[in-house]
């Protein structure tokens, strides 16, 4: 399924036909009950263009579900750093997508299926940078550049582009929680912009960008894989070559829960990625011009959300099993799993479908947190739990329930495994053995806010330091 | 005034007249001052599910509104339990509706016009699935699909049960403001399991269901009383069943305030729920395609707009007054307030009504709250005063300043209130008596999120005890 | 540029040409390859109000934003009233522009050029009220009506009320931040009530309500100069007239910082106004229903994102450079700084300029912030720096980068400059000089939470006094 074609012919060739047949038809009593299909090309356009719009806002908004989901889940002294890593990594990621990226995923992959071009800037083409400078009073040149787009987009071109690009943040916020609380924030901030800009857009222009995972039948709707397992290897990765935090593991296997400092940070972070993922998820079906297009929109976002609660729900009876109360960060969690296994087949799922496949998801996430940590792979906000768990559950579930082949969705999710863990621990050893990326020990002991952004998360408050947080843990 | 015939008649007959009316024309000259109304079936569609789906989004988003509202508004250590409940009671409502509630509300109501069909599970229909399921190269076949479906329906099924589904989330977040503090999570969350399933879609059958209420000519456009008074009924029984929160009333009729930890969430969740109305008023005009829904609805807008602007605005002054200080808890009910009242009537308002209406919302709110300490009644955030005084407020007022009958407005306000309470109170009882929904003494000194949940809220931060906090206020 | 005639002539006399010249071809192979433009009338007023209260919703989202920035930049003690002040200044923004605002701003204003006309209130107009008060059922009436607002108009009036009133509220928002921690709050609100009504709109009725400014070519598409220029020298003059902070300066030249209290707040806040601009600076298109119109949405959509982003980055990096570490405050004035150069042209800028404007507004909000410290001159949110400086950079970025007229940016940067300062100063001084603006020093030492508002933000956290923070700083 790629993600470039997104109008069916059927737009194209039909969309006028009905309107035209109703034409013939000369008695308005005779069309009292006559339906109607169809509309002009610039309507289409329209309306594929601003939901683009309307559901990219959304997924924007998800940098900050991110931001806040990290900031509940680290230390009070961490936290500052945390907030600055989010909102920079929105801004880099977005600026490496059109300087580089989206070239990369989406132009011209066709040919070997492997990548696209090399070229820098994606930029509004020519015909539509001549319609937007034309004066109002010009109405047949207007009329003439319209057209003209009309023959050749059935969308605004920086419609689709915006769409694309608060993907590829997402992606990268993933990283940011794995790794958070002992990373140097120069390496992380470079680390993003090569996700950005190669690693993500690479793996994606196989399948989205009509690569050759598309060809052999890949199922990805809106990015279990594609984009949550991404965010997820890279982040695994990252994880292993840094290590875990100091006083996380003792010597003799104990594990040190670390607690999250602002619960209901945590919580606001949560539901932001929940009302997000309706346009990540949503905004997917990539066109709005049809009866067809809307319908599955609207089974997308019923799916969305049935799968999120039942995720939630699980996960909550998963800690009261296991730990004899419903964890908060279980719950949470527990919701953005079952958001991320639905994320691969939203559109042909039926709302039972997805609120079975949420709740595996949930537990799944609910059993991979503790064996992460047995693993002594430290994840700070459970982000490998949720995506990358989650996202290859969720792809895999395509197949299971669904119409996807087993073999093309095994193929995609290990060939995004292989390429992006080997490239992104590439480029994490090598920041390791030239920058450097790990904080010193001192610095981690007091907490990375002072030393690496200079700024106190909550002034005038009084808190523990983190030192004293963990000897009393101890 | 129901809520499943969405589609004006002239919707469906007169749609599409003047579009062929204008075909009769022949010069293009002649054209250019034409003024042409009506649009394709297929457009129609598509706008009327669009609206539902981005209305839906934000009704969605005010359960992120309703959970900061509440974390703020409450002790520190029964915070993770609050932000628990509100996201577990979304994912219930929703699933809940799923499984039982929407049939109960709105299929074939009318034969007796008391509630619904017992189904179970509410799915996309056999032609949407169908044509969903279509190749999109098949176009003789997607054509089909699409005029059987246009037919038959004026928007995608899906994307009216998503608009329909977070309205029941929101009346089972008004209880858990009022009883929290001092309420077990289980039985709670069973409650709300049984009011999004039975209660709510009961009464929601007899108004927006077609039923009897509607039958009687009952005006409640959003949800004053179908929604908020619902929400309040239910919040009212459960906290005189409950009791009120461990030193709240001393013996000799002391009333001790209690204050709420973090402000900030509090403002924030506030304007979360008045950025939300406007999808929850806004969308329950129920179409987009035709110039009066469009019209309604931007009027729908600016009125729910100045009634909270109102609300906020008198109950500051109302504070001033009484208190002597404009008190931020006030100002935030107040514009709740105000939203809760014009709620039952924002498209026949005009802004100047609307203020007023909101005005009063907000200052009848202000005197609610002191009274229901007075009786005893112990409402953590003020749900009861907001949600239940307004919600019947703004019905009323539908009658006072509107088109709406006062015989029919008192008539469904004391019917939803006999049979939510009376339900609500059978239940809450039942719990009592069987699982118990009181937390224990001790653990309500010490606070919830400890005993109830098992994760600390502000982990890092010193905080005084619960305990330690009434000491000093007493 | 102005802001009410905003649907082309192209729009009304062209847009249904091409659907009637399609209709002269009667072969339906013909038509599979036909591009077909326009759209009925009603059609183009659904998209066109629809587009306003969606992007109207975002910007009334900005107020959410403002109260979270300014409630993580003050101190712990000054929370709770920053949070009052937000809410009630949109509240009462909103019902100043009702009463007063619109009218002398949009309407009758070209006469003479300089304000609209003085009447009170603004209604939907007498068609639409009997629109929506048709029965549905009566077609024939619905149809004779909706002609009648069709030839009239291309949207409803109220949504485009609603997307100009949200505009307002920004503007105020911009004071409440520089003033912070020692303003009254009465004091304040009057203030707020008085921009609204009247400094604001006379000021914008020259430029977007088609007076002097816009005759000479004074170029600012979503308000760099009109919004938030116009809010940075009312806040300028007040901060002078008002006087900086207890110990922010001391007698010989020192600058002690104040810190804020809670930067996970701060973000949050920005990214809220970051998601909110998409609406703010996309709306400002005025139209969605063209191919151009939507086109050039969406450039403004990437556009907005692009400067944010650069203007976040070359402030992080400035910070590095001058003060050795990232600062996360001029990260997120950074973004914010490149949000309000964009403002002024994000409808010409291509997304590489877009970036340059943006970068350099970081550069210079962050060299501003020192400069207003140096001159005394407290500006507790750094509020000036960004919509003051990059406002005015942005309006002139119009002439430099683009098609705007240097003399006629400078002009109206100049005019608003003038207009907006004096008679902002002329009311911060009646106001001092009558009601009293100021604080007492006591509770400006002790926090302004108690004696203004009485309502404590953080209730059971422990936390310094303002005052020991000061001991500690000095």
């Amino acid at each position: 399924m790629n993600r470039k074609i997104l109008i069916s012919p059927y737009g194209r060739a039909l969309g006028v036909f009905t309107l035209f047949a109703l034409m013939m038809i000369n008695s308005s009593a005779a069309l009292a009950d006559e339906v109607t299909i169809g509309m002009s090309k610039e309507v289409a356009y329209i309306l594929n263009s601003f939901m683009f719009l309307m559901c990219g806002v959304l997924v924007m908004w998800m940098a900050a579900g991110f931001a806040m989901l990290e900031a509940g889940f680290v230390r009070i002294h961490n936290t500052s750093v945390i907030c600055l890593k989010n909102v920079a990594l929105f801004a880099i990621a977005g600026m490496m997508y059109y300087l580089i990226g989206y070239n990369l995923m989406y132009v011209d992959v066709g040919d070997h299926g492997l990548f696209g071009t090399f070229n820098i800037f994606y930029e509004p083409n020519a015909t539509e940078l001549a319609l937007m400078a034309t004066d109002d009073e010009n109405t047949a040149e207007i009329k003439a550049k319209t057209l003209q787009i009309l023959a050749e987009e059935d969308y605004s071109t920086m419609s689709d582009w915006f769409f694309q690009m608060v993907f590829v943040a997402t992606a990268a916020s993933i990283v940011s929680g794995t790794v958070a609380e002992r990373i140097r924030l120069r390496p992380f901030l470079i680390f993003v912009a090569v996700l950005s800009a190669f690693i993500y857009p690479i793996q994606g222009s196989w399948s989205w960008g009509e690569g050759w995972l598309n060809g052999i039948g890949f199922s990805d709707f809106a990015g279990s894989t594609i984009v949550h397992s991404v965010g997820g290897w890279a982040a695994l990765t990252g994880a292993i070559i840094l290590g875990p935090r100091v006083g996380k593991y003792g010597p003799n296997g104990e594990i040190t829960p670390i607690k999250g400092s602002n619960m209901p940070l945590a919580t606001i972070g949560t539901l932001i990625l929940w009302m997000g993922w309706f346009g990540f998820n949503g905004g997917s079906v990539l066109a709005m011009n049809s009866t067809k297009a809307v319908t599955t929109m609207s089974v997308v976002f019923v799916n969305t959300n049935m799968a999120a609660s039942a995720g939630c729900i699980a996960a909550m009876f998963y800690a009261i099993i296991v730990k004899g109360k419903p964890d908060l960060t279980y719950v949470l969690n527990g919701a953005l799993a079952g958001l991320v296994s639905i994320t691969a087949g939203p559109d042909v799922a039926s709302p039972g479908t997805a609120m079975l496949i949420g709740a595996i998801g949930g537990v799944l996430c609910s059993m991979a947190i503790p064996m992460f940590d047995r693993l002594k792979i430290d994840d700070v906000v459970g982000a490998l739990s949720v995506h990358l768990v989650c996202g290859i559950w969720g792809t895999l579930a395509v197949a299971i329930f669904m119409t996807g082949d087993f073999v093309a969705q095994i193929t995609g999710i290990v060939a995004v495994a292989i390429f992006v863990s080997s490239t992104s621990a590439a480029l994490w050893l090598f920041l390791k053995y030239s920058i450097g990326i790990r904080v010193h020990d001192e610095h981690e002991r007091t907490g990375l806010d002072h030393p690496e952004v200079g700024t106190e998360a909550y002034a005038g408050f009084y808190y523990r330091s983190n030192t004293e947080e963990q000897d009393e843990d101890v």
